[in-house]
């Protein structure tokens, strides 16, 4: 039986890693596929992880997995299903393939965007398609942009935008935002920000990057969105929401969009099982933050390990 | 007047600076000492800094400190002195040279450790020297090393190192410790831990790394300090505790260590005040932890403007 099992081989999950290897635990990490680094390798450019200015996203993931390897901690990969918390001290992580045994477990899972599904979607991901603005906004300096989606992320998202860019459309499906009152009245008497309501994206265009949205408006309460018009933009950010991964354990107490709670210490709610990262509950989901979370979260492991 | 004024430029300034310029806001950073990076540069090896293995301290900070050039975010150099932040959304900062003004000021200004203040610590720091445990604790597997202290850090780090350590002397001054109870209780069942009771540190002795110490014990209750004995060690920790650096403001809420208190957000008891990386109250100080502070904190700078 392993100190600890990590699930997860993002940024969280192998900051875990060195940190529990460094204080002497008996470490491995599970990864779902074959390839660390999680979201991050889908990042084209990353200007915000501190001493690495304009590093490849594919890169950052393979230099944090070295890290990682350098100090052979075992990297194991199967898909977790399940873990059986019912003996303390006693974690059964169990895979697709195979049941892992460790005294406590660090899920590191991370969270996905969720995608807008219209045609040019993934085709244009990473080349003008973003799903965070805090990310990738400061490469849109002085252009335009468009935030899809009208909840707190897609406001916000658009407020920081409207900072950078010359100009911004916010793009909602309905005649009034869901965003709280402070962050809707600021955005509507933003100049540079010009919402499109009851409208939709029905297809992102551009070649080697994002030229133009199709988008699509109900002119009324009994129409469809079927009056289309074609917005010219640099870059598009889809503010619809995350889908944490965390579908594998039902027991643990979430947050209502499905975050496992958690605070800076990634204590949840079941003793030995902690959080880190994405997956966590929490106000804003980066790549140091979660590195950040990764080594809180150890500190959290030793003070269970030392009370068993 | 700036958006915001960052004071400090170890890894929570620069990480804080990194995320505020990239958001547009209107930024500068205030270093009290002419090079970046804080108690970074002092450090000769890294290993737990996620993609850059090993790296130099020194290499570290200038690394940092260039990324934050890249984006021309303005460096000044002064030593500030006190804030007036009795107009909200005008905070005035007072430096030895001069005043700066902002919306928002970002507290980083860090901790020092506490110095033993013996021959020889000075000398050798860095080389056998340390202040941190989990920074350091695993360049020092299968040797022998001492802590010196008796509260809860000294206690914990002298448990993280005997997972990783031959061996490991407790070096305290008094009969008894005066960490939490679970704490003591394992160190004292701990084999390969010897607690050197009613002892102090006299010396840390060695050419190119520290090599012995030499300590001083009381032998009873009248007695001074003085049966001497060498301990052969291949490093030595300090544990005896931290000094934060925020004298420049006293209204402040902070715990009784001296700490600014405010959580995972940054925000402190004075609006428009924030606070970030080691000078915060909080549990585990490490590069890593700071930057995450660092982003984090500019979220809720971005809150407060938007509210002003």
């Amino acid at each position: 039986m392993r100190d600890v099992l990590i699930i997860g081989s993002g940024p969280a999950g192998l900051t875990a890693a060195i940190y529990a290897n460094r204080s002497g635990l008996d470490t491995a990490v599970i990864e779902a596929l074959a390839g660390s680094g999680g979201q991050v390798v889908n990042t084209s450019e990353i200007d915000n992880y501190p001493a690495l200015p304009g590093i490849n996203g594919f890169e950052l993931g393979m230099k944090m997995r070295e890290h990682v390897d350098s100090f052979g901690v075992p990297v194991i990969q199967d898909k977790v299903t399940a873990i059986d918390h019912s003996e303390p001290g006693r974690m059964v992580v169990k895979g697709e393939k195979d049941s892992y045994e460790a005294k406590a477990v660090v899920i590191a899972t991370g969270a996905n965007h969720r995608l807008l599904g219209v045609p040019g979607e993934k085709e244009l991901a990473g080349m003008g398609v973003s799903y965070c603005a805090v990310c990738d906004g400061a490469f849109y300096r002085g252009l335009t942009t468009a935030v899809v989606g009208g909840g707190n992320v897609a406001v916000a998202d658009a407020q920081y935008l409207s900072r950078i860019c010359e100009k911004v459309y916010l793009i909602h499906r309905r005649d009034s935002l869901r965003a709280m009152d402070s962050l809707q009245k600021k955005i509507l008497s933003t100049p540079n920000v010009e919402v499109k309501w009851n409208s939709i994206v029905k297809e992102v265009r551009g070649k080697q990057e994002v030229e133009e949205l199709l988008i699509g408006t109900r002119p009324d309460a009994n129409s469809d969105y079927n009056k289309e018009e074609i917005l010219k933009v640099d870059g598009v950010f889809m503010g619809v929401g995350m889908i944490p991964t965390a579908d594998f354990i039902d027991d643990i107490a979430k947050d209502e969009g499905g975050y496992i709670i958690a605070g800076e210490d990634g204590v949840t709610s079941i003793p030995g099982i902690f959080a880190a990262g994405d997956v966590r509950a929490k106000n804003l989901r980066q790549i140091i933050t979660a590195c950040g979370d990764g080594a809180n979260v150890i500190s959290s492991v030793e003070n269970y390990l030392a009370a068993l």
